[in-house]
């Protein structure tokens, strides 16, 4: 039996959240789902049950997934060698097929999940209406093989499936101009999908708290971040390890049109829900300063 | 700041909302406001924010109002006595007269304030469009004047709202055959447009917590009531006063398709969004047993 | 039994009407109703019946009406004094709240005369979907109370209306941008409605013939008048009385987009009719003189 | 300069007219031109301008025409010679040529007088759209050569003209189903055009005033037909030469679903305009007693 | 019993063709058939045959047709002599009466084997719908009578037909701004039509191979004609006879927006299904040079 | 360069395709692709140019595919040992992730060779918007472990693809009502996707000429098996080995509503177009007797 302050304080959350409810009614989010917050199976239950709710109060959330640890699980059963130059998985025509193969499977578990808790939901990888066209990657003039650089995102399907009501979770694989299959790193391709179908938010589930103003000090936790405070920070030095690329990824994001991306723990249960529909969100969120303000008016 | 604590009960509060909200999204509901919950500044400004807030995340509210208290008043202005048969005012033409201005003058204060929080709002009798049709009443063979009982409603003036957004705030006066203006029991309008209109909800803002088994028990107030446990109530003789009428009303409009009928206590602030997305809900719900729980499934 | 002079009469009355029936088909007129034209029952009944064929055979209607003598009848009855500066209700606190309720009356009161004949109508106020939006007004620097300049004509409220089938009728009141309410000027009113909603015609029916050349020769009434003209006829000084803010309005409005302003004599029986569906017309047309020609050329 | 009488009886005639011109708005009718209505120029320019108003009003009007003097003089031109069984022209192969060629000319003449009046026609033969299929006709079991009797109307192609604002001008020619052309009965290509369109009324335009009760009796005109009184009449043997076979078309065309049809007199100017335009009407008019009156209650 | 190596030519002839069919779906293609290709028999069945199955493929076909030698005749036949000058038929009234009644049944007559085909047809003239708009024309200064240059096309006839699925048959006749009927040049027509629809293609149906470089030199029949190739050709004066005129025709239905113009020989069965769905196409194509080569890309 | 006669063949080939072509504008038709015709690269080239061919016209193609060859390839580089029982692999929990993994590349290269000629593809398996719902399959009571029964085909996701214009790619792999993955055998798929949507063809590629009356008599190849006759043939027990269980499914198919249910020899180049768009087709056509003549009537 619930008191009357806890009854009351109920009222507040819900007098809190209905504008955010209706504010995002419609819009397109991306989440990126990858890393450690994938192998917690309670944790992995939490994201793809509140990425379902977002979808039954009205959004539209498109999910971006990787599967690095399990790529190298299975090439390992396979008797190959995992190899990477500065992060990136150094892919020749057989890791390429082993890689497609486990990808295939990350992605088709996810869609069981989210089709288990009777949503719909359908898995492609950007092979499938030529949805992510990419050029071959090199890192300092060095070939790696069969890594691409986004250079094109047909949207179609991606809007076919959500116009019908289908969640679409999506593989980082690519063609190229030759339709060869290429390996895409999961960043890239969420910040890539965000920007190409207008998303309200794009949101990176990591395995921090956000970011900080000084990695050094705890307490300098920054709720929101501005494109101009972001540039100095990655200028600084300051950021490192792999927040750096992912914070270069947000400003792109932001600068190409993107409202706001989101760098969340994907620790804290039902992250996503708490960001979306409370005033004090959590994480780090950046933003355009001017645009931002503008939006943000109703609340 | 919120404790984690909070932010886990608001996460959990949100858990318990959404599918509620999903699950009312675009559906009709029909808010009887009237009595003394009309008096209280405070609760009036908490009441109309309710309904704006439901319209916000989809719902279609439309509310019926009563002012039987500023109609006495006024008439004692002008120099005018009320009588009351049976509850009902004896409205001879001078009466009706001053009657509809006083109605209006509630109406379009309404319609002020939802105005005011930003949200469209028109405020009609039910001469409008010929919205109510009635015929003329008599209680035990015995004529009270230009009051009347509702033979019909036509909807395409509430519908024509509704769709384009507006808020219908709706005056219980209607016509007769001879389009002649009749004063109308506010419960009842309420009933028979929530029934015409299809409404999922019909709710009435009262100054009791609920029904109660027995009306001497404080403890046996009944949170869920249905038409066979009604029927026997009112059979019994055990309910009484303003609650009889309005209970058989409930039981009615149960009986003609709305699906479920609440009788809330308006001295609750935000005692319609505590009912609507909340699991336990709070004052009493009048039901079709059969029909009620295969709707309920999703919760 | 008729003559094969009247059935031949007849049949030229008919092909000189149906062109104009087809021409207007659809289009929208603002009928400003009000002055001593609305205090004659028979002259009422005319006008209500014009306004509903007017409707029945495809032309959009809106009435817009004032209220000034009944609402100083009632002032009267509960004490008040009715005060005016050039020409404008000093209006405080209470007489606002009472020419709120007194107009309210005469509107709901026309809704029901078109209902009964058998046509959808909706009385309506400048608050309801916050019609009119109005700034406060003086005089020469000198307050006058709730007396407003509209500022903005939202039509969204009017146009749903129109799109289904109900006649608008409008009464002369509107909110600030603290949503309190004003009194305005019906003239006015019906000058910015027409306006916004861009009207094919605005009529003003008035108690006298239209516009002389010179108010003292009976001989010579203006049957059209173009803007140069009227120009003139304003800064001479020979226009004057409730005509001359009249005529300023007409002006205005023809400049702002209405094709034709008409000032008719409701005291001619079907002045409408006679005025939209024969070559001839009645009463004074005020008109740009290069539009107005090219639009009549099918004629 | 019309006098006050004149206006008021002007006033009048419209409020008599408007009424059916909202009644018959979007309504069908097919209007059977031929015989010597259509030998006079005058008459001619007065029927297709009646034709022409009735578009200009909302109505969808449908010519169909005869031409048999024109084919007589043709066929005697080119040295062949016209012969009759019952009425029915003797149609060799090469009368067939000459016929159709002779009908085209009638129909596009037709078509050019409705485009010089500023509406659009498309002149059409049955063979267009095979949209009249017929089957040999014999008479007591002899050939008198391509001469039809009509099996089916494929309505597709003159629902096509009219839902795109064409006037349709229909020669009465149609097929069999060896795709031969075949001369048809141009009151019976009206009456069966009229009922497979569901057209509200089918006028014929003949010399005489109308139906007789008793022919010799110039005062027993009968202004209404019902189906009974008619099938008396046909029974009777009083009604006699081209009215017989006329009114057995009328009689069916009612009987299949047309409204009213009526047998106008084509020598009185705007005899269709003040049939459909005013309470008394013209000629006489078949109708379903049952049907046909509670049509009528707007009236 | 086919051959295996028939079956592969079969196999490689559809290959050839589904590109084709596909790029040309719902494109509209205008045929002029005139000339001696419609005195046989057997190659008129061709003709109407391979149009009947462009339209089951989803081409939009609009057929315009001649008939100078059947009006030679019946002028004939009616003792009227035939005058040209430089090969225009000098037109007096009678003349024009006469050429209208032969082209409205060459016309009529080409529907009908439309039809007999399974396929929907509507045979009109210019003057259906004002679809040809004309100027009286003079030779030198010299007046022939009833012949018309066309000055406007209205093309919404001729759309209502092909968007409800009916070929259009269209006769060569026109009228001026009076309403007169004036006889065009069947070429000429053609051309203002496909120019004025935005057609695809444009089909001349000859007597001729095609263009020739050099008329003398059997082996040099161009099957492609380029603007600039073809306007040197006019100016060589090495084309002559009918085909000068035609060639003219053809250069400025490809300069005013017709994809390709098709001079084909008529007397080569099936020349329509040959030149639009084999790679080789047969005749000469008139192009323009840069918009071609765009065009073709996916074959 | 071609001759005559081959210019004439050609427009033979034409004139029979063409009518096949508008016969099967927007049918969809499921094309079952699997066994030793992919493992041929030409052929497998062959048959995706056809299938894209098929879109190209106008039609609506679906693959269905297997791969248990692949999959018994890669289960045997993981070490796993392939049991089959009565032709079902046996499949416990590592069987079905590889199974699933393998598929999934399978059929990702589809897409990929589809998207390479410039067409759409998207590759789903039957857990995507839960296509294919299914229940454990048992063989005389014994459990084979994750092979599954197909039970419901939801077409949604189908349908929103084909509607869209990707052509819809499915691996045979199904979920039961816990949302727990299946192994299907691809003939089952083919067949209960193609009666789920409505197929208007179902071809099964193999690499047979087709069903012969008697196996062992290479002449008794059947072009045309009633369903009457193929009950017998079932019976009979003259047919075995794969094509057996092939043949029930045919017969299934076409009892639910597929038109014509084709077995192909997959050897022949191009044998989807021979037979949709020749005449004689080529393999063996399974009919409903009554059904399929009135459909062949336009051919």
């Amino acid at each position: 039996m619930e008191t009357m302050e806890q009854i009351l304080f109920k009222a507040q959350t819900l007098i809190e959240a209905l504008p955010y409810i209706q504010k995002f009614n419609s819009k397109k989010v991306v989440v990126k789902y990858g890393g450690s917050a994938m192998l917690d199976t309670d944790l992995q239950k939490n994201v793809i049950k509140d990425v379902v709710l977002l979808k039954l109060v009205g959004m539209q959330p498109i999910i971006v997934h990787g599967g690095g640890k399990e790529i190298t699980k299975w090439l390992g059963l396979l008797g190959h060698e995992s190899k990477f130059i500065e992060g990136l998985r150094v892919t020749d025509e057989q890791t390429m097929e082993i890689a497609e193969m486990v990808l295939g499977k990350v992605n088709k578990n996810l869609v069981q999940m989210v089709e288990g808790l009777g949503m719909k939901a359908v898995g492609i990888s950007g092979k499938d209406g030529s949805t992510l066209k990419v050029k071959r990657k090199t890192i300092h003039g060095q070939d790696i093989g069969f890594v691409g650089n986004i250079k094109e995102v047909n949207v179609d399907l991606i809007n076919t499936l959500i116009d019908n009501d289908f969640i679409p979770v999506i593989a980082p694989i690519g063609l190229d101009n030759d339709y060869q299959s290429y390996n895409i790193n999961a960043d890239d391709a969420a910040c890539a999908v965000a920007t190409a179908i207008g998303a309200e938010k794009l949101v990176f589930l990591t395995d921090m708290e956000g970011v900080y103003a000084n990695p050094e000090d705890e307490t300098s936790l920054l709720s929101v971040l501005t494109l101009e405070k972001a540039d100095m920070l990655i200028e600084s030095g300051y950021v490192g390890g792999g927040m750096l690329p992912k914070l270069k990824n947000c400003v792109d994001a932001v600068r190409n049109g993107v409202n706001r991306v989101h760098i969340l723990d994907g620790r804290i249960p039902h992250c996503l829900l708490l960001e979306f529909f409370t005033d004090r969100g959590i994480g780090t969120a950046i933003i355009d300063k001017n645009r931002a303000f503008e939006h943000e008016s109703i609340q």
